[in-house]
């Protein structure tokens, strides 16, 4: 299903890691790690990222190549919004044609934002993978489309990861690094450059209960296809590819994965507006929530990924003189 | 009204901006410049401060002078809310008891997180002007309380000030400063450190129309009383001393000040949370509202400083798929 995947060797060095960064360097943000009213805890803010999410680093990093290469396919993607929302920008940046299917369920937000760059919008399917079977059913037409998976791409990863060259770079005392884990993109890309460059430092993966694929395929010590329900933390949420280039990644890199609630997660995204001002959406929050339930000890100098911003919400400003 | 500032020469040069810095800086963070949606327009996120807001600079620039100096009268202060929670946590720092007066109309998540660093917080008066009314005459006892004004008081002008240095640092191409302008200590401050080292960047305040005491006493050549209604820039609202040591600092290093009305901050609040996915409070919307009405131009590197957070909101999860 992926024609570009089969093209190229497989994401082995630190230097592959490096060459990506250096590519992206105009098109991504350096997001500010700040500190936060948790001791020990620091905030890798991807909120401020174009689009508002990392996702964003992946896109780039794909249709870069694209461009590199002169392959002039349409881009096709399904995803649950963000990426969406990356590879839209991303290919409006180089002027190319670009299809995203998104499901019934994405945040209105994402949705919106993904129209405003121009993209082919579709919404279809009331899941994520019901969106997904679509989009591979478009991608078998190899010669029309490049379609570019959320997490399952070298390049994806390779974008991904350059996040980690950032927080080593911008806090170098950090001892720990938290990331929500979906289909494990960020997960694999970000544990890998971090554990390459600095063994010592550990790297915990954080889902949702409610869709924890990742975490029970650990267990299992392969893929495995779990029940999923749909989740706050919706960019964290779907049944992943059992074939996917993350999984070996993840458990080379990855030293562990733990799990949060429903409960846990919107707690977290209330705690974070209330106490941190900051608002987040639900995988942001994952992260953050595994730290406050202790799930993950901040007894070292933590980074908590928070992923972005991208939720649908109101503010009630109730309370205002007007 | 103020036995400490009689004791203290006037703020005349960056060596006591300085100075004030080098004793602050293990109780500031040194907040994020970011660059946002709006071309040439960077952010000054202090809504990332301790406490959210900037003011807690000037507080701990004066309670350290009072710890420096053997100084063991109570504090006390009146405030909108930001410049109470700032003094009461510099207060609870060095171990010092504090009194803070708010006018009815503060924030309720002001007042909380007043009362949470143990402050004796009294609610007394509909408006800042009867609150302060109240503080005045218990400053009185000079005795027993340091009064430390807002606004009117040369550490809390230096304490606000060392943002500037941070500035200049953070964004070496910085070429203009929109400064939100209640009483002006802020203004004040950043404008005099940005001037003395860089006398060619612009420097430019915003006031709320509703509360324009600077704005119009600088049209008048003199302090002036002028009419003040309740504003959703709640930190920025109410009249100021006439004897403010801050207008002749304003009047010295502003380039100008422009107004903006209750309807341009009510939305430049919803787009920093929509598009910058940013929560600030109405002061910090009123510099983003001057450059998305054009009041002030952009054609520099431009940062507006986020000067803060404390709003009272509630967020509406109603699309989330719970």
């Amino acid at each position: 299903m992926d024609g570009v995947r089969r093209e190229i060797r497989p994401i082995v060095t630190i230097a592959d890691f490096r060459h990506i960064r250096a590519r992206l360097h105009a098109h991504i943000r350096t997001t500010p790690v700040v500190p936060c009213g948790r001791p020990n805890v620091f905030l890798k803010l991807e909120t401020l990222q174009h689009t508002h999410s990392f996702k964003v680093r992946g896109a780039f990093a794909h249709v870069s190549q694209l461009v590199e290469t002169a392959d002039k396919r349409t881009i096709l993607t399904v995803s649950a919004g963000n990426h969406g929302l990356g590879l839209a920008k991303a290919a409006a940046t180089f002027d190319r044609s670009c299809v995203v299917i998104v499901p019934r369920s994405a945040p209105k937000t994402k949705i919106d934002a993904i129209r405003a760059y121009g993209a082919d919008l579709r919404v279809e399917g009331s899941s994520y993978d019901e969106a997904e079977e679509l989009a591979l059913r478009l991608a078998g037409d190899v010669k029309k489309y490049a379609f570019v998976s959320p997490y399952n791409d070298p390049f994806v990863v390779l974008g991904q990861g350059t996040l980690g060259f950032e927080l080593l770079e911008q806090l170098p005392h950090v001892g720990a690094v938290v990331i929500p884990v979906g289909g494990g993109g960020l997960a694999a890309g970000v544990a890998a450059v971090v554990k390459e460059l600095r063994p010592a430092i550990r790297t915990i993966g954080v889902q949702a209960e409610a869709s924890a694929a990742i975490y029970h395929s650990l267990k299992a010590g392969k893929m495995v296809k779990v029940p999923d329900v749909p989740s706050i933390a919706d960019g964290i949420a779907g049944n992943i590819d059992l074939d996917t280039i993350t999984f070996p990644l993840i458990q080379k890199y990855l030293d562990d994965v733990v799990l949060v609630s429903e409960a846990e997660i919107m707690g977290a995204m209330n705690r974070l507006l209330h106490h941190e001002k900051l608002l987040v959406e639900g995988s942001a929050a994952a992260a953050y929530a595994a730290l406050e339930h202790g799930k993950v000890k901040s007894d070292v100098p933590t980074v908590a990924i928070m992923t972005g911003a991208n939720v649908d919400v109101m503010l009630n400003f109730s309370s205002l003189p007007l």
